[in-house]
This record gives structure tokens, C-alpha cells and sequence, in this order.
């Protein structure tokens, strides 16, 4: 069975997960740690935890324990105190505070969720992402960086503070994977920190796996506005020190007119600007009905369907 | 196997389940539902679920799962907005709400937690505990009643309102039960709001089991001062209608002085006035170094011991 490694976090990662777990693949999640926003970050604040929200969605995306488990996961609370927070993120928090550490609250939600193949966090250290904009104003945490709108007007510098050291199973996972899968993701919030860990672009550069970045189908207003391919692709590779890339994956069909009309406070359509055979441009989209119903958030509008996704990194697997 | 049904609720329910579990009987655990004190209170006003919290000390008592899920399920969050929350608490309440029903909450978590037997709501109502003084005043909830250091001044009436419709797994219970076992527990607040629920009373009455009611250790100061054996009979009795038992099983055995002094700003030791072929005096105590490192709260400070106990109505299941 091969083995396939996926890189990121938040929903993109969700998203590749949920479709390749219905294949027949040997599958790791590694996951960026630097969430600090909504649940996730008062969770780090009131209860000194690492951040457990992308670690929950790689959890359930992989995981084989009944829907009503599932559903239990993903639970959000509307009122009061607890308003906010999702059942999953306390849940891992909770596991961490009762077995002394995140690695083993993560072994221990990976059996009780009964997951297909392993989900690894990419530093055991607490990090907060920072940035600096070229206009000198720093950005603290994730969160500050993700609700920005003027990080397309260029950065200095982004890096996890303080420098973390990496989790040792992930530079395993790494050297030994057949297909290493980088994105879909926020490229600033979920993509590049993964980047920032002590080790990991060495070993993904050293690494004898074919390597597939997934573009995002959307731009974020403010941060990726107007990027195109070579833009993701460039930003990828200033962390990784080279492009070593062998296949560019991005979606080649076009939502339908009002639904980008919809979404154009949010972002723009990444369009294709690249003429290189590593591109692979696929139909990769959802199907509005389906989107629309989980979830009325205007950028959620436009999503990957997990199942085209998970057909077409198939097909590069099958050729290894 | 003979069937042993335990009638209760709160701390006194969990130490009876947690000795008898270890025995070969088949047990079912029947929890008054009137809870509105701490992270109980605050789920029911800001989720509308029912009271989570005597279930959830019945589920850990009875539970055959791991030593972590039981610690999960009684971590207690300590700041912020979700500071005094039991974890276990909120997996009830979520589970209710994304089942859609307490009944399958209950169902589900006895699954997830490996139960031996049984736990059963008393009502599947809404309800609250209410009591009207001597003085007239109201007392308008569980917690507030089990707060007052007025009651035993004498009072009016106690009651459960809407009056509720029991729940009808639980005539069943008692009906099929080989042993009844009432208490111990906060006589006014745990064990009294189950013989407020409609037809409890009658059904316990008309049971063909054996029936022991088993007497509190130490008395609750403003609330049972200066109680003994018949004073705890009577007010049971006052509410079954006639006095149904077969054993009263109570505490012979004498703390050391020094924890009577430091308990005695929370209440006295119960003492034995009846001369009566059913009562049943034997050794219960829990030894004060195991009670005292677990639990530094005063009143924890004299507690049964699970095993005594248990050993004792399993004397009383061998005769039958």
C-alpha cells in the first residue's frame, strides 16, 4: 500500500482527508500548530493547551467511529460561556490535561475516534505565528494574520515564535512517503507554518516521494487577491528553497457566474497562469446544492469536492 | 442473578453503584433528575438539556472503561468561561442535544463508557425542586434547598414542578426488582425528589422486593440537625405512605474524634435510636487516608466505604 503524507491544516486538509480515506492508501495527517482563533485559542489561553482545532477536523475527516460520534465532535456551543467552543476541541484539551501531553491525547482521540491511518502535530512546542508587513505593523497569532486585508500589500517576514523544534515523527513520515500532498489551505495561516518548523523543508526537499501541491480554488480578499498559480507555487517554494514539486494540482472548471458574484467580497477565482506539463488542471469542484446546505458561510460557497480531489491524487498514486 | 435496583441520586448513589459493581447482580441505577447547582445549573439555562450530573456520577461509578475515560469524564475545568464545567457534564449535554433526546444521551454514553447495568432518569421532564418553610419562605431549586440552613426549622411542602410524569422504564425497575436500596444521600435534595415523581411512591409499595433503606452517615447542619435513625425513616416514610422496609442498614462504627471536630461546622454524626429487629448496624466507615487525600472538602471527610457497604446488601441479596 502506498503511502500518502498530507500537509496542512484547517479545512483544506479536511477536505483531502475525508476523500483519500476511502481508498486503499496508507494515509498521515500532519498538521500545522499554529491556531490561535476562536475556540481553539481560548482554549490555549484558559487552559495552556496546544492548539487542538486542526487536529480535531484531521481526526474526524479520517475517522470510522459512527456519524453520532462524529457529529459529537464537531458540536459547537451556542450560548453563554461556553458559547462558541466546539465539543472536539475540549475533548482533545481535556485528553491533554488528563494524560499529561498532546501526543498522547491525540494517540488516545485517534482510538476512540477509531481513525484510519495517523494524524501528527508538527511541533510538540507552543508557537504563535507572527508577521510583519512591509508597512512595519506586526501581526500576532494566526488569527490577527487571518482576518488581515493587507497582506497582499506584501510582508517582511512571517515565523513561528518561539522557533519550534519538530515533532521526530514527522521527519519519519516525511522520508518515507511515496506521495507528499502540500495543500489545499490558508497559504499564510495553515500552509507556510508548517514551513516555519525546524526541519521540515530539509526533509521534504530530501524526501524521495513524488511531491503534488494542491492550489487553492479561491483567493482570500486582502491576502492572495488576484494570485494565480505561479504565485501560490512561488510562495511555496521561498520556504522550501526550491521548487520540488511534480505535480501542480488545480481546479480547471468554472463555478457558476453567480455564486463567484456571491463570493467576490470574499476572494476571486485562482486562475491558471502556468504553461508547465506538471499542471493538472481537473474538475475539482463541488457541487453548489451540496455546499449550500452544510454551510451558508459565503466562502464556503466554492469548495473542493473531497471525492474529485481524492480521484485525481488516486490517479498520481496509481502511477508510482 | 438477582436483580438490585439503587434509588438516589448525587455522591451517596455513586459509592452504593461503585461497591456493588464489583458483585454478581444485575443493577440498575435510578437517578432523581431535580440537579440545578454548578455546571448542572448552567447547562440547563444555557442548553435547555436536563441535568447531567447525578447520571454522569451513576455512568462513571458503573463504568468498566478505561481509568483515563473515567478521569475525562470527571475532569472539572478550572478558569474562564467554562470554569466549574464537569467534561462529562458537557458530553451528556451534547449528547442529548445531537441525539435530540436524554434518554438516547443516557443510552449512548452507558455504550461509549462500558456500563455494567443500568442508568435510568427517574423523569424525562423539565422540572424543578421547590420547598415552602415553616416561616413561609420559598426555596425555589435544588441548590438553593440544599444550600438553606433553614430546613430543619421545619417546612411545609416539597415538590417538583411541572409534576412530572415518571419515567416509565422505572416502574418497571422496581417492579422486577429483587432489592430496593434507598440511599444514602442528601435526604431532601437527592432521595426525596424521586418519591415526588408520579407513581414512584406507589410502585415501590407494590414492589414484591426486599426493601433497605440505608441511613446517612453524618447529618447536614441547618438541615438534619440532631437527626437519627427514626427521624430519617419517618420523613421517607412520610412520602412512601407506609413504611415499606425490610432492613434499615446504618453506620455503627465511630470516627476518630479529630474528624468529628473538623466536620462538625458541616453537621453531626448520625446516631442509631431505634430498637428494631431491622436495623442493621455494622461497620461502613471509609478510612480517613483514603477519603482524606482524594477529597480535601470537610464534608468528604467522613464517607461509607464502597465496599462495606456493598458487602453488607450483598449480605442481604445472599438471603433471598
Amino acid at each position: 500500500m502506498k503511502k500518502v503524507v498530507v500537509i496542512g491544516g484547517g479545512t483544506g486538509n479536511f477536505v483531502v482527508l475525508r476523500g483519500l480515506k476511502n481508498f486503499p492508501v496508507d494515509l498521515s495527517a500532519i498538521v500545522s500548530m499554529a491556531d490561535d482563533g476562536g475556540s481553539t485559542g481560548i482554549l490555549r489561553d484558559e487552559m495552556g493547551v496546544l492548539p487542538p482545532g486542526d487536529v480535531r477536523q484531521c481526526l474526524v475527516a479520517l475517522s470510522n467511529s459512527s456519524r453520532l460520534m462524529r457529529s459529537l465532535m464537531n458540536y459547537r456551543f451556542e450560548n453563554g460561556g461556553l458559547g462558541g467552543h466546539s465539543f472536539g476541541n475540549l475533548f482533545l484539551s481535556v485528553l491533554e490535561k488528563v494524560t499529561g501531553s498532546f501526543e498522547k491525547a491525540v494517540e488516545e482521540a485517534s482510538k476512540i475516534l477509531n481513525i484510519k491511518g495517523k494524524v501528527i502535530p508538527i511541533t510538540m512546542n507552543q508557537v504563535r505565528l507572527k508577521m510583519v508587513l512591509n508597512n512595519r505593523k506586526l501581526l500576532e497569532g494566526e488569527q490577527e494574520i487571518y482576518l488581515s486585508q493587507e497582506i497582499d500589500q506584501g510582508y517582511k517576514s512571517i515565523y513561528l515564535e518561539p522557533y519550534p523544534k519538530v515533532n521526530p515523527c514527522v521527519i519519519n513520515e516525511i522520508a518515507n512517503a511515496d506521495l507528499l500532498v502540500i495543500g489545499p489551505g490558508g497559504l499564510h495561516t495553515s500552509l507556510i507554518p508548517n514551513l516555519l518548523v525546524e526541519g521540515v523543508c530539509e526533509a521534504i526537499c530530501r524526501s524521495d516521494a513524488k511531491k503534488v501541491f494542491v492550489v487553492n480554488l479561491m483567493n482570500r480578499k486582502g491576502q492572495t487577491t488576484g494570485f494565480k498559480t505561479s504565485h501560490y507555487l512561488s510562495e511555496v517554494v521561498r520556504y522550501l528553497g526550491k521548487d520540488v514539486f511534480d505535480y501542480i494540482l488545480l481546479n480547471g472548471q468554472k463555478p457558476p457566474k453567480t455564486l463567484i458574484d456571491v463570493y467576490s467580497s470574499e476572494g476571486d477565482l485562482v486562475e491558471n497562469d502556468m504553461d508547465d506539463p506538471r499542471v493538472i488542471l481537473a474538475e475539482l469542484l463541488g457541487t453548489p446544492a451540496e455546499v449550500a446546505k452544510k454551510d451558508l458561510l459565503k466562502r464556503n460557497l466554492i469548495r473542493h469536492d473531497s471525492k474529485k480531489l481524492a480521484q485525481e491524487l488516486m490517479k498520481i498514486v496509481d502511477h508510482l
